[in-house]
């Protein structure tokens, strides 16, 4: 969310003799992307992103994620996409870093996404599914279960200093959900990331989703858990049934959601909203760094957490399934 | 050189609605300017950036700036320029803070500064400061003597931590320019912070001047000395003559330096070199906020400030007075 790095009108010539896109016109940096720094650079060709990858990105990591994207856009599903340079690569060095290049994808996301910006969400997200049923690559989800309990040990700081009891509380929970996870749902490429900042609109349509860094192989219906939980919770904490009815249903239409998801759908949730509840206690024990970046009050997550634990009947989501 | 204050699409709707630019296509933050937020904005009609005001811009110093870049822009210097909304306003308010859009400038500024760039530098100077001969609007300079006297006494911290001797070395200057401080140059506007970061180039060419935030009413050669200190320094802190001359010579094409301006030029140094001491000083001393801003060393400035006590010819600045 900030220029981690600084990239001279040098170093950037150097880069884009590598490439055929004629002289540079602007080049500024933006604040954008999880943890890279993102640059917007304007070419007599056109408009382009270029990322550099910092610390928190595992660079063994980044030829899947370069490869999904091709592989996406390749298939239909509109995202920033990253160019080749004149040997056929996209993965690079700038400025010491590995970076990539990439299209610029025109839109916004959504501060307060209504009922059609879920039903469109589901339908853009059952896309993104189907296409990654072609994907080769293979990426562990560093959020499963057994990471989440790795991910717990490794917190510092007084857990019980954000809500007492919390700790005891992830312990168990952790527990409950390894105890009752499922084993045969159907698996694939997910975004795991999709919250609003990285879905576009334009007008009412969505223009592409960005920011693949997160994805991995899991169940498909994580993806619906981590929408539900970012999307169709209102500023009051209430859960509005009517978004979530209308991203599953709109999901639905394009990949038949089968009865075994949905009646996981309470188990998955919880496990998605503690993955969020997890790295927002990390963050929020950290030692402050100022101002510039705001932390996320896990609490959030606590309260979406126990709203899933309280769900007898998956139907509560909003969505029946047809069978 | 951050997003300070977020803007959601509703505001940025709403804001656009006083404008006729069509819908938004894309809005992001930059780290661009100096204490503002600015975010890029593409709308059907075109790239604009709208510039957020925060709390180290006095409000009621934003007319004079907005009427002096429209002054500017009228007599053909080029720089973004502020949009005047359907009523015919610039200055606005956007998610609760002063705001105003402009026209985007292409273009990148030089790291490494070469003496055809000073050069250039020095002929765009001279025709801002002939622009500005003729806009009506007045602005003290807080960094006068007298006000970087005050601003040295409002410095928290321990000055000689820096440098053994500093505090001490400050007073001395200040008394020293006071006493010799000249009385009868030729004033207007000037810009009063032309670093290479504010000068952009497209190829070889100035394409524009931005961040005119510190602009105000005093000695033109005030300018003619803060870009000899930015830009004819090399990293190992040497003073490269050939630049200098080439940036007084391409200013004296286009506006005539006096030959009491060229007498003066070292008192004017020394004073430029002073003020950005005395901010980075401030700076430097204030409690740390991680590692986003990088805090740039004083020191720098206190070599400059004793290069220009020890010039006694002001020849030494590479450009001897024809008269």
């Amino acid at each position: 969310m900030a220029v981690y790095t600084q990239v001279s009108d040098e170093q950037l010539n150097d880069f884009l003799d590598e490439y055929d896109l004629g002289a540079p016109l602007s080049f500024k940096g933006i604040a954008e992307g999880v943890e890279n720094t993102n640059f917007l650079l304007v070419t007599e060709k056109g408009r382009y992103i270029l990322t550099l990858y910092e610390k928190r990105v595992n660079k063994d990591d980044l030829p899947f994620f370069l490869d999904l994207i091709d592989h996406l856009a390749g298939g239909g599903i509109t995202c920033p996409t990253p160019l080749h340079d004149k040997k056929g690569n996209s993965l690079k060095t700038c400025a010491g870093r590995p970076a990539a290049l990439f299209t610029f994808l025109d839109g916004m996301s959504v501060r307060r996404p209504t009922a059609h910006h879920c039903g469109a969400l589901g339908e853009a997200m059952a896309r993104f599914h189907n296409c990654g049923k072609s994907f080769k690559g293979q990426r562990e989800n560093s959020f499963s279960i057994q990471g989440m309990r790795d991910f717990y040990h490794g917190i510092d700081g007084d857990i019980n200093s954000i809500e007492q009891g919390l700790s005891e509380l992830i312990e168990a929970e952790i527990t409950a959900l390894e105890a009752a996870w499922p084993q045969d749902l159907p698996k694939g490429i997910v975004h795991a990331d999709l919250f609003p900042d990285n879905v576009f609109f334009l007008g009412n349509e969505i223009s592409g989703l960005i920011d693949f860094y997160f994805a991995c192989t899991d169940f498909l219906s994580l993806d619906l858990a981590i929408t539900l939980n970012a999307w169709c919770f209102e500023q009051d904490h209430s859960f509005n049934v009517t978004k979530a009815g209308r991203l599953l249903a709109g999901y639905h239409q394009i990949r038949a959601i089968e009865a075994a998801e949905i009646e996981a759908l309470p188990i998955i949730a919880r496990a998605s909203a503690l993955r969020f509840l997890l790295t927002r206690t990390h963050d929020w024990l950290l030692p402050t760094d100022g101002a510039l970046v705001a932390k996320k009050d896990p609490r959030e997550y606590l309260r979406k957490l126990k709203f899933h634990q309280s769900i007898s009947n998956p139907g509560s989501y909003g969505f029946t399934h047809p069978a």
